[in-house]
């Protein structure tokens, strides 16, 4: 069983593309068939770089490429340059599982199918520096107090999702990457890992942004992940444009998320995905993790849609591969049975076996653990690189240097307060909705980091900054969104929209009856 | 304006199609292209019958003929034959823009742009007897506490829209057909429509199913019309399948639903879509009034995905016209100032002029009245057409008979409760879900009604019913409904399927954190 596709990535990414209402015929749209990577059936040693887009950007390319030649190299589990990586992918799938072992909770299939992506985007594509979690350039998976790190480097939103039908949070890659950067790189512990799961540890299954250091974004149900990336990207689209310069672009970083097909079913996903789209939010990039099962069985039980073409019609770029859930485990992959509990003693032993892994619980071998080393320098030379940058963007454009580390550390403007009308007893009525109005057009002159709008009611809820134009594909500088009715992507959104960095201050607006719509977002 | 187009319409159909994830090569499905209907920018006299794909059903295709020959018949406004067709669709447009003038209250922009696609339902498609509003074969506006009849007609969900944005009932269309129904056919009266949106009157501006006579679903915030409408498809289909005999389909009809762009942005709605393709509802018929307009302004601003190639995705066939929001008024037409509010005594003289309309407000021509009359003894003899059909049913299949007769009138087996298992306080503890599959699956015995499942954790939340299969394309006889992971959509769906028959009781589960996903159903 185990012989059989270890891996495959689906990538959709989405086309800083054309508005194509009506057509599909875009001259800014690769053409789907183009540039799908094959599937992998089997183990030939097969690399589909030739097949990425070379329209896409360079990053985008680069990834492509990546994913397309780690799919055929761990594959083929040839014994060629590419068996550090195998082993350093199969020390994360181990991790996982042991860890999963050891708790006799937790959800390895996913591990053991999206090592080898989570492998490609951390050794490779993302940018961080592991000794600094906390004000660092790394967005990852550890959170920023001081958010300087998110804007030199690849953004890294890890709501990720295992099958579908449950709730998803980080649970996998979580495991993954607090070893993989704890163990590894020294920041966290090997002990957290071994306490998954245990009442009192910083590892919760499924962690939350305000509980767990490291942990930037608390997911929630199905679809919500993607939702939030979606305002993440917005976020870095709107400081990007309002804060670059021809000569220092030091807001410019991507922003991944995992989503699986559970994510997909769910109408949040949808609201969202369609407005990424609208907005051509080109430097966001879902990865889909379509291992074809869910809780009730195969996916083709209730989801049997075209997924590539429904994103072709929303805008995006679409890559498709696969995944299989539970990579490795003889008896339980690609079944609903290794989604959610622990392999079991035997089952263990026998994908040990069959990866060839002969080692302990817990144990990474030598040379994985310097190969992953290598990021500690690599990292304070990015973190300092990036702050070299900031010190001379600061130095030419000092006003807005100021506006943009505002915005980073969250601090609000000295007396910002003072610009709210006053109103008194003898005030004359009005309806709140224009005191509403008052305020917050009030407050758009002295935030910078306001921003927000409304599910498609603003001449009713009143709720347009009228000093600002929409943000939009061609004006992602301005200020007010226009979400349509979408009132359950809108609060996800701007979930993430907050979450990027706690100066930008998102609200949204809608009826009371709707807010049902937004419930959990 | 008003001599730019006046209707198009807009018609996505769904599929009896094909399973086609990662394909859009099916045999099954007509090619997109192929039979788009023309947007009729000009005034030609064009029909694009045949256009028409053959490979739809007959009534289908025959639908989609006449949209399009009528749609060409009114545009031109030529003294031709169609002259009264013509008259009569603008009697529906004023008698709509009057209610709003008079009430100074209401939606008049959809009637005016949706008239033409309206009358050709009624007129044309729907079997009614309009005399036996209650007891009747009407589902369309009308309820039935005796729902034989709905069984052998074309069922006609009004759950319109307006534009997007907005809380949708059947306001338009309720007027509309409360007028043409009741002013023409005389079991509703004029004075219902004088006396919209006040207060005590059967005709309240947002209609609820328990407060009106003839109201058959209370249709709420945008996107739940089509999702309620995706269940009163599924219970045809059920029913169909488990009563029809090769000699007697006694259950045989469609279902009709329009939705706007609106409905399109919202998740639960392309939760139920992907369901409806799913399942291949082919007897779903979804009428898109795309007038392009939003409460927020023209929809461009938030809502450019490719919708046909969307629905395409999803399984649907898809035939593209689009509708003009307020046609006929010369200032306001087109924009969302026709949306929500009276014409005004001004606009509303520009618009009678503009579309020759020489008469009083809520006049009805003879002519038009007399067109309209002949569906009394229509009617009266489709109803007992399928009396006779239903007694010779009765005769040859007895028993299966008295199942669908419970069903359409909601009575209980004798006795269903003692099926129930007894649980006493010696009784050993058990998780309560596994109490709930035990009642499930007791009940499931006694009750030919109860259908429904899970969104996607059946196995966790064991909802289950052992004795039957899945309903499915293949297997619709059959009474677990695997919904996927689409919480919102699944509430809605259900919704639909209790509105269909009262002896219809669909059930659905997910864990309660969900809850919230499955707000406003």
């Amino acid at each position: 069983m185990a012989s059989s596709s270890s891996l495959s990535i689906s990538q959709a990414i989405v086309a800083g593309a054309l508005n194509h209402r009506g057509s599909t015929n875009s001259s800014d749209r690769l053409p789907l068939r183009s540039f799908t990577i094959p599937t992998f059936s089997g183990l030939k040693s097969t690399t589909s770089a030739a097949s990425c887009p070379s329209r896409l950007g360079s990053a985008r390319r680069r990834l492509c490429r990546r994913l397309a030649v780690q799919a055929a190299s761990v594959e083929t589990l040839e014994k060629t340059e590419t068996t550090l990586i195998e082993k350093s992918v199969n020390t994360i799938r181990f991790l996982a599982v042991d860890s999963v072992e050891k708790a006799n909770s937790g959800h390895p299939g996913l591990p053991m199918g999206c090592a080898p992506m989570g492998h490609v985007l951390y050794d490779e594509f993302m940018k961080f520096n592991p000794r600094t979690p906390t004000g660092s350039i790394v967005i990852a998976l550890f959170s920023l107090p001081d958010m300087d790190a998110c804007f030199s480097t690849l953004c890294f939103t890890l709501l990720a999702t295992t099958v579908s039908g449950f709730v998803h949070f980080l649970n996998f890659l979580w495991e993954l990457a607090l070893y993989v950067f704890g163990s590894l790189c020294g920041f966290a512990k090997e002990e957290d890992l071994k306490s998954f799961r245990q009442w009192g540890s910083t590892t919760p299954g499924h962690p939350e942004n305000f509980e767990t250091p490291g942990v930037e974004v608390t997911t929630g149900p199905l679809g919500q992940g993607i939702a939030n990336a979606v305002g993440l990207a917005l976020a870095e689209r709107h400081l990007a444009a309002r804060f670059n310069k021809p000569d220092n672009e030091i807001v410019d970083h991507y922003t991944y998320v995992i989503l699986g097909d559970g994510c997909q079913m769910e109408g949040v996903a949808h609201e969202a995905c369609s407005l990424a789209g609208h907005w051509g939010l080109g430097k966001l990039i879902a990865l889909y993790d379509d291992n074809h099962i869910s809780i009730d069985g195969d996916t083709e039980i209730a989801f049997t849609e075209n997924v590539d073409l429904r994103f072709e019609a929303l805008g995006w770029h679409v890559i498709w591969v696969t995944t299989t859930i539970g990579y490795g485990s003889p008896n339980k992959s690609n079944s609903y049975s290794v989604h959610g509990s622990a392999l079991g003693p035997k089952e263990l032993d026998a994908t040990r076996k069959n990866l060839r892994w002969p080692y302990e619980p817990f144990h990474v071998p030598e040379d994985v653990k310097k190969h992953w080393s290598r990021h500690v320098p690599e990292g304070a030379a990015l973190e300092a690189e990036w702050n070299a940058q900031f010190a001379e963007y600061e130095r030419k454009y000092k006003e807005e240097a100021a506006v943009l580390k505002s915005l980073i550390n969250g601090e609000l403007p000295a007396g910002w307060e003072k610009a709210l009308p006053t109103y008194t007893p003898e005030s004359p009525a009005e309806a709140t909705r224009n005191s509403s109005q008052q305020c917050l057009n009030a407050l758009a002159n002295v935030l910078p980091g306001l921003l927000g709008g409304s599910a498609d009611l603003a001449s009713s809820n009143l709720s347009v900054m009228k000093q600002f134009g929409n943000f939009q594909k061609g004006t992602p500088e301005e200020r007010n969104v226009r979400f349509g009715v979408r009132e359950h992507g809108m609060g996800a959104i701007c979930n993430g929209i907050v979450l990027h960095c706690p100066g930008l201050i998102p609200y949204c607006a809608t009826f009371f009856v709707f807010t049902d719509y937004l419930r959990l977002p």
